[in-house]
């Protein structure tokens, strides 16, 4: 048998492609910032046995489903979740329009820098906060407002963009499993919207693959062009018994490994290790003062301590940050 | 250089592989039961345009977003919403546990078999149908009683299984697009769940990309196992307005393509066309009495009046299904 050269030229050029592509995903070690231990060990077991074919424990990759927590799973979630810093940020930005807040808890305390008295309102003053700076404007503005904060607004510790702070070994094991076929969501309490405009981008998760806590939207036409306006008006609470709720509303099936770092993560865990077969259900313990943060059983951010309880009982894996990872932030990396 | 045989063998295998996979995307018409006409054409340079590298209109992969009305856009609709129909014969599944039924309108007189005099009750008559049918269970108890109804139940004039009952030219339109780098959803005012069991099969569409109507789930333990029971309230309803604040719900991105056949389908393809850069429209006409129905301004099913005048006016492609489509029905082909 004949090949032309051209075709040829190009069946040596693809085997050398593979030859190469076949060396670094046999070669090289897939989560190089996870230290060798039972958490690495874990998921590594989980994967080789699922993808396996001809294994009892083998699944289609239409069922790859692995779903994420994000603050304290993907990225940090001190001194407070960065989604309320955002809305302070925010009010920060409107206040010029608003003379009024001079003299409005909780806006008054916020604006002379007074977080801890402007939170002393609890839910009711959150709430507000919340839906003074996340409704009222359409969709693309939302997303545009995002963008730029996300952009541009620092850490208060570190003096990084709050996109850098995110965890090296999960940026390495959501590339891991979506590199063995699993398809990769996030599943968190935060607004579905407010991670939606840099979650691609950062974790490589794209919008319809987020699940968040929603405020309702409004389809209205404005000078002839349709938008969706941001109503303030809770649509759904995407967090502890919440989360399996929106795992079905917006993904129609039960997740084979699922991924959290709270008592908020418990019922998605459950949800995930009710089903039949393999399963890989995962808790990242905030255990690294010096690096990270170190919370657990006594913390309000992040708190961990029924679940914890379940994880130790139904030998669930529990992530060691200061034992278990070599790096904790990209920027650490040389 | 040299090639070690096996190598070589496996190059040459690669090269004839994807000279064939070539001959076949380019030589054969993706859309074969489509006639030529204008609808055809709009189709097949919209795919061209947008996917072509360096044009002005070209779309990245990740945004190639459509979005497919279901009831009547991709399966028949007629004599009346198969949804109401596996209610129905829910109903009279359910029955010998009802006795009251016999007594009690709207289940009077379905059981009598006059679907006429039920639906006489209108809207509250539905609704009560639907609760009745669609709440109380598990998700996957619900699950399994849609697959179940989905392969036995047989249309009433044609005696097929309702999922034939699909459009074979909108089969090979889905699997074009999907060929071209798009991501197919359903945006249907029909319950999410009561697609999700068959869409993947029969569309090759995804549960976590179904887009529907649907009814509140709650977690509970259930003898030591979490379950999602689904509720007699109503959570959302994706129809009319409801579509563009599902897809923005959902999706979190605008489509570049959408396709309906109703009014119900108006403000999707509203909020796809004020999106910049290349954009398809298309709805599809009952125009065929003899292969399936005609109806459109003055039918109560698939009401297509203001969204047809919205097409006219704004040039969006309008397939006339006689005229337009070879084949109505997968069992048509020889």
């Amino acid at each position: 048998m004949r090949i032309p050269r051209r075709q040829r030229l190009l069946a040596v050029a693809v085997a050398y492609a593979m030859a190469s592509i076949g060396t670094v995903s046999y070669a090289a070690d897939p989560l190089p910032s996870w230290n060798d231990g039972s958490a690495k060990r874990s998921i590594v077991d989980f994967v080789a046995k699922v993808t396996k074919e001809g294994s009892p424990s083998f699944v289609p990759v239409a069922e790859r489903i692995a779903t994420f927590d994000n603050d304290g799973t993907l990225w940090t979630e001190q001194p407070m979740y960065f989604q309320l810093l955002f809305a302070l940020d925010r009010v920060k930005s409107l206040a010029p329009q608003h003379p009024e807040w001079k003299d409005k808890e909780p806006f008054a305390s916020l604006l002379e820098g007074d977080v801890k008295g402007a939170l002393a309102g609890g839910e009711p003053a959150v709430a507000q906060i919340v839906m003074t700076t996340h409704a009222g404007m359409t969709t693309e503005e939302f997303d545009q407002i995002v963008r730029d904060w996300v952009a541009s607004a620092k850490h208060p510790k570190t003096g990084r963009l709050y996109t850098e702070m995110v965890y090296q070994p999960m940026l390495e094991l959501l590339s891991y499993l979506r590199a063995n076929g699993f398809k990769t969501f996030i599943v968190s309490g935060g607004g579905i919207d407010f991670m939606r405009p840099w979650s691609e981008k950062v974790y490589g998760i794209p919008p319809e693959q987020v699940v968040g806590s929603s405020i309702k939207t409004s389809f209205e036409m404005r000078a002839g062009k349709p938008v969706l306006v941001r109503l303030p008006e809770i649509n759904f609470i995407d967090d502890k018994a919440g989360k399996p709720v929106g795992i079905h509303q917006h993904i129609g099936r039960r997740p084979i490994a699922a991924f959290g770092n709270s008592d908020g993560d418990q019922q998605m865990l459950e949800w995930t290790a009710a089903g039949s077969g393999a399963r890989l259900c995962l808790l990242v313990r905030h255990t690294d003062a010096d690096r990270e943060w170190a919370y657990d059983r006594s913390s309000s951010i992040g708190h961990l301590d029924k679940a914890l309880d379940e994880a130790q009982a139904k030998a669930w894996t529990v992530v060691d940050m200061k034992k278990d990872w070599k790096v904790i932030y990209p920027f650490e990396k040389r």
